[in-house]
């Protein structure tokens, strides 16, 4: 029984994936900055990869920069764009991930003026918002791909087409949707993107950012030669073609995985008591596999910690803000109040996962709310 | 035969570390931010892998963050040191990391002073020069413990004294050292200190920095609630056990490991024929195993293409700066001429190499010189 239901934390290595790491460690050991043929070794797999994610992305895959991570990602291609783009108004969204939230915060110390554009109900960001906050001064707005925390997805191609009227760049987050669903054309209509190995089944420690290649921008760091000047340090080059591996996996195979957690989707709902439990965010029939719940009266904490006791692991929302003990970056920014948001589970799901795993969980949650009710 | 010696570049993954990198990602693959089982089951390992480094270190591992390498743990180390320091001076030697100018780059632009001290012909850094430059104003000085184009150890002690009289932290790059050669005590004498796991057998795109924990700093990025609030991100747990694990084998056989490369280096020096080459610096009896070399008429640039295309690897200095067109920092601050550094080579030895390798490498380079005279 795979009762693990936190693949949006982070998801188990692939073993195909975790071959191509071993396999790379072994044989493509050199640093893919040596010009010697143990680096250049290393350095055609690297652009290899680079190729191919080029290829999964349908970005150019000069614009891609192998990173530490999604939050590295995210903070390479913000301040790419924020030095690209004209003004010194940035706008976020009110539910991105930490790591941008942290960004736009470092920057508004130097003196950029920050606005979070807040989101509906329904778990979208509010367009109509977005227009009155956006001016001419806006050189960058940050608009996620899909929300990590409930799963809903971001009309990104309208902010595009919004942020363009008034000049200024996109940076969106895709941590959460690369390999899970379609990112259309999106590596073609942003400025930049971020991707995380370790949300598609690659490893820990790796992700890309796509950076539009025509822009002209002032590297965070200067004098770099790696990674086209974007990113410092030597290149993971085993991580990066454990990634490549994994996510052409993920994004071969999307619609039969996205079908397939759809359905796991529709079950465990049709499973779960409906009273009580309120799904956060319009996104029952999306094939994103994130749900986030609330139920009231019940400290989300709390079922997160019994249900670890009983072998269940699902989480009370991003992993990287576990400390805080601030609200959720979403629910706030949704208008939901503190005392309400405490008692927000997610459950993420995977084409791992068999139907009887989630009527399991789904078995496992219902109790709650009757304890509750008798 | 092994012919290559650019393991001041990188290192082939251990076998027993790439293993410890397959299990962690196997059973512990939970994010270490995640406070169910599978995420407290990953924290805990780390939070050994932590206690384990802080022992080889010599320094309290409540001090110590992973990072995704030695440039992230040099930014990371120096920023932290910035911010706690007092003034608006930084001092680094003018032998560091690409990744150390690149960050004193950085914090020139937003107005520090920056100063280089120059080397010694030895290799070492001019103390006296360092004196002289030291004021009140100084917050920072970063020395590197060994220079990894030539393999010069520094005098960080005399340096740690010496900036203590003027109130100036120190931060220490250790990643050519940790591994290599005693760090004696400086993890309990440095304020900060840098390491790397890939140039000690270890997988790439994994570091660590110890910051000492009495220093009250600003994290580079706010709100951080991963590694102490010191470093964004999800940590690549699988990639800190075999870090750790290289690291400990590393540490353990560090004696044996440093007598063998030295005699391999003895051999090596026994065997190339005397006249022409020029060993850079002070460091034909040091146990470090990396050799700077220069012969007068040649370029370093062409004799390591043709060593590779006889399947021998070595480097004409920090693979980190390959693309650029500038001399090694290293001569540079050495003082040596544009002209003469164009000859220079680096040879880095291993325990991995025999002594028929090392005879092997120096009748390949001795032709070199024989060209010439005749």
């Amino acid at each position: 029984m795979n009762r693990y239901f936190d693949y949006a934390a982070t998801s188990p290595v692939d073993p195909e994936a975790l071959e191509a790491y071993v396999h790379a460690s072994t044989y493509y050991y050199g640093n893919a900055g040596s010009l010697h043929d143990a680096g250049t070794k290393a350095s055609s797999l690297l652009e290899h990869c680079r190729n191919r994610l080029g290829d999964l992305l349908q970005a150019e895959s000069r614009g891609i920069a192998f990173t530490s991570g999604g939050t590295e990602s995210n903070e390479l291609g913000l301040s790419a764009l924020m030095s690209a783009g004209e003004g010194n108004h940035l706008i976020i969204c009110g539910g991105e991930h930490s790591s941008i939230h942290n960004i736009a915060e470092r920057m508004k110390n130097r003196g950029v003026r920050v606005t979070k554009t807040p989101l509906l109900p329904n778990g979208q960001v509010d367009l109509d918002h977005l227009e009155k906050d956006l001016c001419d001064d806006t050189a960058v707005v940050a608009l996620q791909h899909v929300n990590g925390e409930i799963g809903s997805i971001q009309p990104v191609e309208e902010a595009v087409r919004m942020a363009g009227e008034y000049g200024a760049l996109i940076h969106c987050d895709c941590v959460q949707s690369f390999g899970k669903i379609s990112l259309a054309d999106l590596g073609s209509t942003v400025d930049s993107l971020a991707v995380s190995s370790h949300k598609v089944y690659g490893p820990k420690g790796v992700g890309a950012v796509y950076i539009r290649p025509e822009l002209s921008f002032q590297p965070l760091t200067p004098n770099v030669n790696h990674e086209n000047g974007v990113r410092p340090g030597t290149v993971d080059v085993p991580g990066v073609a454990a990634f490549v591996t994994a996510a052409e996996k993920a994004v071969t195979h999307l619609d039969t995985r996205a079908a397939y957690t759809q359905q796991l989707k529709a079950v465990f709902f049709e499973q779960l008591t409906a009273q009580g439990w309120q799904l956060v965010g319009d996104t029952r029939h999306q094939s994103v596999p994130i749900a986030g719940l609330m139920l009231q009266g019940w400290e989300g904490q709390w079922m997160m910690l019994e249900g670890s006791r009983k072998g269940y692991f699902f989480s009370t929302g991003t992993a990287c803000r576990v400390n805080s003990q601030k609200p959720s970056y979403t629910l706030s920014a949704m208008g939901i109040g503190k005392e309400a948001a405490k008692s927000f589970i997610r459950i993420s799901f995977s084409h791992e996962h068999s139907e009887t795993d989630v009527l399991d969980l789904a078995h496992h949650l219902n109790p709650y709310l009757q304890q509750r009710v008798d």
